[in-house]
């Protein structure tokens, strides 16, 4: 399984990613699963990606290749005039790797699908943030549903949909989004530090601050052990239940 | 859909259910999905229910039909000399439950089946939690694990693994599932109100407190607005992230 967040702000875009991936419970290994590009002053682009690690690993080789191919069709990531260009071109890219690899004989429901999240700006272009289907197609964030998330989404969705605001800093969202991890870390073990994050600044068009959050980083067990703690001091705050009856 | 947690505390057992089914998200009823049986100074037992319908309902006729049997083959759960013979009755006719639909002609994976969470004391033994399988096999709950949850699981699960202490008085323990019950409803359409809420004293052997939370219940309101307010101060009191080369 994974974990991907894409968030959007108004100064700009977060990306957390997992690290984990595994096929069963017993074969569990670390691939990178966030992807940045860059075209100083013309464009930033960073993609996440969950599902088949064949499929997502064939697509960002694609992606790169066709990037460096001047006589291709159509234009690459680095050359689509627009967000939603690129958009469409991973999406497309998305479901021809799938078509491939299904033909191949395979036919089972979903076994090679991905899920990707795809966001940053083309010059001359807002930040955008999208949401790319196994089909190719994608839907993008707005300001009603400001983030993505992509694999194990449930556990870390209620601390999102409580907390998120817009004017947030970087350093509050990610904030946020550790817990989030942390919540879903915690319950499920397919999905593990280390993180990778990347904070694009609107405007700025390149990449941003972009690191690792290792095993045992201090600040992320600082919110794993706070934040515990911080519930439970919630938790104690809610008024307390009666029974209907007053009797018991 | 459906979100049922059966929580055993070392005062008893605590049961909350909630009552929405669907079929599709056009087709939405509500049912009681918590059925309990008591006789009195002998035995106290409480079932909940998630999956098909019918199945589940067919369960709980067969259930009842067959302790009215005096000279059935084995015991009905009115009669069963402890907590797992009264499992595995209810595992056997689960399992028969689904056999019989599935026969029927329609071959869908999953597509009939059903869990249970069936938790109780009958005298002479202790209070005793079980979850079901739609094979009829069932695990028991323990101090390491000592709640189960059918359903639409995940939302509702990271507040439970935080704040559960089975120390709780059964007023704690209603106000955290509660607040379970609404990270849940509040991400997951097809969870909904009425809930309904069991809570067995132990050694009482009958039936305890039995209520239902209306739509509208004005604790249940004020747990969900507390709890947005709650979750929002305990993330402002989390030490901020500061970005590693201190240079944003």
């Amino acid at each position: 399984m994974t974990y991907c967040v894409g968030l959007m702000l108004n100064r700009g875009l977060v990306f957390i990613s997992d690290t984990r991936t595994n096929s069963g419970v017993d074969n569990i290994s670390t691939f990178r699963k966030m992807f940045t590009w860059e075209v100083p002053g013309d464009r930033s682009i960073t993609l996440m990606t969950a599902g088949n690690l064949a499929t997502t690993q064939s697509v960002v080789s694609l992606l790169e290749e066709r990037s460096k191919e001047p006589a291709a069709r159509q234009p690459g990531i680095l050359e689509a005039k627009s967000m939603f260009q690129v958009a469409t071109f991973v999406g497309n890219t998305l479901k021809e790797v799938i078509a491939t690899h299904a033909e191949a004989g395979q036919r089972a429901d979903a076994a090679f699908n991905a899920t990707i999240i795809l966001g940053g700006q083309v010059a001359g272009g807002e930040p955008r943030l999208f949401l790319i289907y196994p089909e190719g197609n994608f839907i993008e964030a707005s300001f009603d549903t400001p983030y993505f998330q992509i694999g194990e989404t449930k556990y870390g969705r209620p601390i999102l949909v409580r907390a998120y605001n817009p004017e947030m800093t970087f350093e509050e969202a990610i904030k946020l989004l550790l817990v989030s991890f942390d919540s879903t870390i915690k319950a499920n073990l397919s999905v593990s530090l280390p993180l990778d994050v990347h904070v694009y600044e609107r405007d700025s068009l390149r990449t941003g601050q972009l690191f690792r959050i290792q095993q045992n980083d201090p600040y992320f067990e600082e919110i794993s052990n706070g934040w515990g703690i911080a519930l439970r001091d919630a938790f104690g705050q809610l008024p307390d239940f009666s029974f209907p009856d007053d009797a018991e």
